[in-house]
Formats: structure tokens, C-alpha cells, sequence
């Protein structure tokens, strides 16, 4: 009965909140900004740049229009949620720890094929790059670990580890489905809710908007807005390097909207990158400095 | 130990999830658009209005930019985290299941003032309002009981009922602080996570940023962007009222902003808000006829 609970997408959040704070992280609320990942997250970003120890985990809600299909692939949403996990200083145990937390989850290691790819992550917009390895479970990638060199550009000290669960996927493996629709996100007085009842609606609807119906014009001028506004607040003498960060973040979701419609030529597209990346360097330098 | 446990504000969240969870909630992540309060995230707006009975809850962090203090007021911040369940329809013994909810965090009636303030709640930019009670506690208000009778300008049938916990409000009774800042969010092998530890220098930057730095100008053209391109989405034949009421969120976190700068008329603030509503009433309208 526990066991079974344990698998419907909550238990699996529950779970992994549970376990992560036992061993020693703080349990965090998701941002409220439409981010393409877990790393993202302001928390992430300002503490893997500064000094000081922290572990903590969080639920993220991850946007990528890119990967959207209109609801006719059963393994690719344009949102969906990744659990991330950031410990620092990164413990030596760090990949048995990571085990123990898919045996709690309910993948054994004895029964799986479960495989350390190695890695060289890097996201170019955040100018984040690490060592790490995919986790591979019977050939699909479940996880994602870094230890993270640079942020922001930045040398990293130390270096932080990150965890990032792709939650639909493990849930797909425990609960033993082939659609991503599927997936049981809770049973309740014998009813059962899946990922179609919630989401359904959702992923039919962004995907049309994101590949179809979005605005190429607004979407560039909402991107030069928010890059432009972030550089001045760069440039003003006190702190402000979250509400930066922030509009940052606004400027990277339009590039990706942009992006998903397969209009810009690879120079406009290495631009937006680059600009993006010059700007979250100068927050991650006036961070290290000043906050 | 487990009691003591139950006080910090990560348990508070645990116990109010596990607490609605056995209640017959689903319990769903936040939603990841910056919004004044729990009632805007996409769940509440659609499903208050739709017909089929649900019952759902979560966490919404909430952003109210004129309650911004600088830090400096013990009661006050511009960023907080709200508890929103929504039950439809709405049970007949619903205050006694709250009763409930609140023996289960710490709050005792019996040693406790309680009291059911008569408090007919109305948002003019949802265009919705609704019967319903303010909880207080020894005098102070922690939860809004709303029976929603209309919504998006719709009348609502049935009727939900949503309640919405202050949790830093609760949390600052059951662990007996005077201040928000020193509330305790973990304790983590022996070492103690405040609010202050967590959210000083976001609360310090966005106040700076929401009252003293942001661009007015900016503000106003990213609210007319997003009223544009919500407008636009309205008329496409096909329903696309999920992405055109996120862009109603973004236009209204800058009217928000805009609104705590104080420059606004009394007319022009008018203007705004009436703008809003006949949007999100023509969502609303589009959304009961083809989703």
C-alpha cells in the first residue's frame, strides 16, 4: 500500500523532498518564472557563484517550447518538472547518496541497468559549464549531474554539485508507462488523476501558441525590452542583481519562444546567445562583488 | 521532536499538503508566472469557472509589490508564499474541516480566539468576487474564506470554495516570533534556516527595484504588449485561452508594479483595471464555449 502510493507523481516529489532534507537540504519553492530548467532557478544561480556551504532541492516547472508536439508524442512535453538538488561543497558519497535516493524511489540497482554516461554539461546563455555524467536507466536518461566550474562565467569555489531528476520520465519507468499522458499523478477515494487530466488542455494549447500563433515581432521586442532594462539596472551603483537576474530570464524565455519557430538564421541565433551571456556575466561579477 | 518538527515553515507547508491530500486534493506545483496572489494561477481561474467538480491545492508564491518594505517592517513583505486549496463544490462542512486543518499545524481553538470575520471578497482585475469569511486569530487575519459566485464576470456553478492560508502570518504564531524575518523555514542537523537567512536580500533588492528603480515607462509598454498580444489571441478561432491568460499575468504584475509607484490617477488607475477585467471577462467567455 505504501509502496504503491509511492509511485504516482506526488509520492515521487514527497519522496524526494523527504529524502534530499534528510540529508541536509533545504527544501525550496519552485520560481515564478517561466525558466527552461531546474539551474535556472535565482537560487541556483547566486549560490553556486558565491562562497558559502548550502544544500538545498526544489521543484522546478520547466518551459521548452521547442519540445512541444501538440500532444501526439508520448515522451515530450513543452512543460514539465525537473527536481533539482544543489550540494556545496559536493559530498564524495554524492553517487551512492543518489542511488539510495532512486532505491527510496523505488529502482533497485540490482534490477536495473542503471549507467554513469560521462558528461561535459554546459549551458551556453547562463555561461554555466561543468564535469558530470548522464544517468542512463535501461538506455533513457533519467538524471542529469554537474559539478558545476563556471557560472555565470565564473570560476566556481568550491564547486557545487547539482542533481536534476527528470521526474515524468522516472514516474513513465515506476508506474510502467509507455505514454507520458499516463503517468498517475494521484489517486484519490479510488479516483484516479493522470498527467492528461491536468495537462492535457495546457500541452495542446502552448503547443499551437508556442509553434503557430505566437508573435515573432512581439517576442523580439519583449526580448530587447527586458535585455535592454536589465542592462541599465546593471549599471546603477547600489545592488540589484536579483530583479537583473530576473529580467534576464524574461529576455531567455523569448529567445526560446523565437527560437522553437525556426526563424533565425545561426548568425541572429549566436547573437541572442551572446548578448544573453555577456549580460548574465555582468550580474554574476556585480554578485561577487556586491550582491 | 515530531511537534516541534511541525512548527518550521517547510512542515507547515508538508503538514497543510498531507492535511488536504487525505481530504481529496490534488496536490499541484505553483504555477511559475508571477502573480499578486494564489487565485490567479491558471487552475483556479479555468476550473472556478468550468462545470466538473475538482478539488486541488498548492503553494503559490505571490508577489505584492506596494507591500515592499525595505526590510524594515516586521509584518511586510513584497514577495510571500500563500496555501490556496480549492473544493468544488464546496462541502457543507467545510469550516470544521479547516477547524481541523488548523489543530493539525498547532492551532488549537480552545486556546485560541478564532473567529469568522463576515468579509465579501471581491478582485476587480479577475472580475471576481464571492460570499465569505476572514479568519482570525487573536486578532490577527491568517486565512480568506471565499464562496466564489462569480468569476472572470461568469457566474460560477456550482460554487467553489477556496481558502487561502497566510503561511508566514501562521507561521509566525505557531513559532512565536514578532518578526517575519526570524521565522524558521528548516532546522538541518542542528543548524537553524530563517526567512532572513533565505529572502534579506531578495526582499531588499525588489523593494528598491519595485519602489525607487524600475523603469515607469518600461512598465506601462510591456502592460500594453501583453494586453496586445493577449487580445490578439482572443480573436483566433481556435482556443488559445491558456497562453492568452498568462499574457493577462504579466500585464497584470507591471500594472501592479506600476500601481506602487504611486504615479497613477485616480482615472488612469480606473483605466487599467477596466481594461483587465473586459479582457479576462472575454477569456472567460471563450473558455466556457471551446476551452
Amino acid at each position: 500500500m505504501v509502496h504503491k502510493e509511492k509511485k504516482t507523481f506526488y509520492n515521487l516529489i514527497q519522496t524526494l523532498q523527504k529524502f534530499w532534507f534528510n540529508h541536509g537540504c533545504i527544501i525550496l519553492q519552485p520560481l515564478d518564472i517561466s525558466v527552461g530548467a531546474g539551474t535556472f532557478h535565482h537560487k541556483t544561480f547566486f549560490n553556486v557563484i558565491g562562497s558559502q556551504k548550502i544544500s538545498f532541492a526544489y521543484v522546478q516547472p520547466s518551459r521548452r517550447p521547442s519540445d512541444g508536439r501538440y500532444m501526439k508524442n508520448p515522451n515530450r512535453l513543452q512543460h514539465y518538472y525537473q527536481f533539482q538538488v544543489i550540494i556545496k561543497p559536493a559530498p564524495n558519497t554524492i553517487q551512492d547518496i543518489y542511488l539510495h535516493s532512486l532505491q527510496e524511489i523505488g529502482i533497485k540497482d540490482q534490477e536495473n541497468d542503471i549507467r554513469f554516461v560521462e558528461d561535459n554539461w554546459k549551458n551556453p546563455t547562463l555561461g554555466a559549464s561543468g564535469l558530470g555524467w548522464e544517468v542512463w536507466l535501461n538506455g533513457m536518461e533519467i538524471t542529469q549531474f554537474t559539478y558545476f566550474q563556471q557560472m555565470g562565467g565564473l570560476n566556481c569555489h568550491p564547486a557545487s554539485v547539482e542533481i536534476t531528476y527528470g521526474l515524468e520520465r522516472i514516474a513513465m519507468h515506476i508506474q510502467n508507462k509507455k505514454n507520458i499522458y499516463d503517468i498517475i499523478w494521484s489517486k484519490l477515494n479510488n479516483k484516479t488523476i493522470t498527467y492528461s487530466n491536468l495537462f492535457y488542455n495546457d500541452e495542446k494549447q502552448n503547443s499551437y501558441y508556442n509553434f503557430d500563433f505566437s508573435n515573432t515581432q512581439l517576442l523580439s521586442k519583449l526580448f530587447n525590452l527586458h535585455i535592454q532594462e536589465a542592462s541599465r539596472l546593471i549599471e546603477i551603483s547600489i545592488s540589484l542583481s536579483v530583479p537583473a537576474y530576473e529580467h534576464m530570464l524574461h529576455a531567455i524565455h523569448y529567445f526560446n519562444l523565437l527560437d522553437c519557430k525556426k526563424i533565425l538564421s545561426t548568425t541572429e541565433r549566436t547573437d541572442y546567445i551572446l548578448t544573453i551571456r555577456s549580460k548574465i556575466k555582468k550580474i554574476a561579477q556585480k554578485y561577487v562583488t556586491n550582491k
